[in-house]
């Protein structure tokens, strides 16, 4: 029910449509599955929408391919050969960020890496390189202390343009929520796990 | 983190690999976002691992074309064409079921369109016809009593073969949470909507 009526009307001087384009950061948190997925299938409408999106995901092996990434970068073919939707990247921190020229003084150092990613976003949010971020499971190094959530919130808010961001991961800092627009938290009523089963292609990746 | 370690090693005869294979019920369900995307997210991971999908809307006007809906149409088009990935089917109850004749007799009835719907699916279930089924904004039709809760249970439980079940809405009903896999709850923290905005293309649909 997306086109749904707002429930209040805020006093803040813009119309309904300068509102409507107003950029959303998203935060998918809490213990429950559909954190990730959930944000990919944003991904899959905003390349629609023609949005220029990228993926930079934090944790996840650089050696695992989740199917998202390979549907994504198929989605990002089209655009290149037949001008549909918008341009799809995909980053992983995993071995190292695609854009590092020597990997060798941050694949041993996880926090290293991380900031390195969180740099590399913050440049890409002040020369407004993408339409549509995901920071997959970007909570982990905030949580951790690698990277700093004040810097991050204040880039985060003071970003420019129409730029929107979706952050994924359990144990969202407060601050974060605070700050973003969508706060979904995923919370878990029951899974397979718990029944003794392990992943499935297809369906956990 | 899907190849977790399982908590508990059910007593139930089965090895590991037999109890992988077994096909997933999942429910996404809560007042929060991320429900139907979370699912369709799912359906382009599907999609990757060469599955058979088929999505049945169930609410949304067939009118109105989710951005979801164009990417999964152009990633199974991919795979006619390049023989990549898996077919894509979807379906929407909207004015009509596509694989109606004559649309005249339920397009003024929507229990009679959400009953088609399920009887449709059954037969397909029963047939094995696809690997992965999206049953978007399902839980409304069993909610408000138009299709009867246990025997689509009794269908879900008992279907043949390795066919997967996604099913999305809020007040899931118990019986169906029972029998599910996977539940999640999307519960909702913050919402733009509620700060007066409304939806925009690309974000909302």
């Amino acid at each position: 029910m997306p086109q749904g009526v707002p429930q209040t009307v805020p006093d803040d001087g813009l119309t309904t449509r300068q509102r409507r384009q107003q950029p959303v950061l998203a935060v998918h948190t809490g213990d429950g599955k559909g954190k990730s997925t959930a944000a990919f299938g944003m991904a899959m409408r905003a390349w629609n929408a023609g949005l220029r999106v990228a993926v930079f995901q934090f944790v996840k092996s650089a050696k695992w391919r989740v199917g998202e990434e390979s549907a994504m970068a198929a989605l990002g073919e089209i655009h290149n050969e037949q001008g549909i939707g918008g341009p799809v990247e995909w980053h992983k921190m995993g071995q190292g960020w695609s854009w590092l020229r020597a990997n060798a003084d941050v694949a041993d150092d996880h926090a290293a890496a991380a900031r390195s990613g969180w740099d590399e976003i913050a440049r890409r949010l002040a020369e407004e390189q993408h339409d549509f971020y995901v920071l997959d499971e970007f909570t982990y190094p905030l949580d951790w202390g690698w990277i700093d959530t004040d810097e991050v919130v204040r880039t985060l808010v003071d970003r420019p343009g129409r730029q929107h961001v979706v952050i994924t991961g359990r144990r969202a800092p407060a601050a974060l929520v605070d700050a973003a627009d969508l706060v979904t938290e995923m919370r878990k009523v029951a899974h397979p796990m718990d029944a003794g089963r392990k992943g499935q292609k297809g369906i956990e990746w």
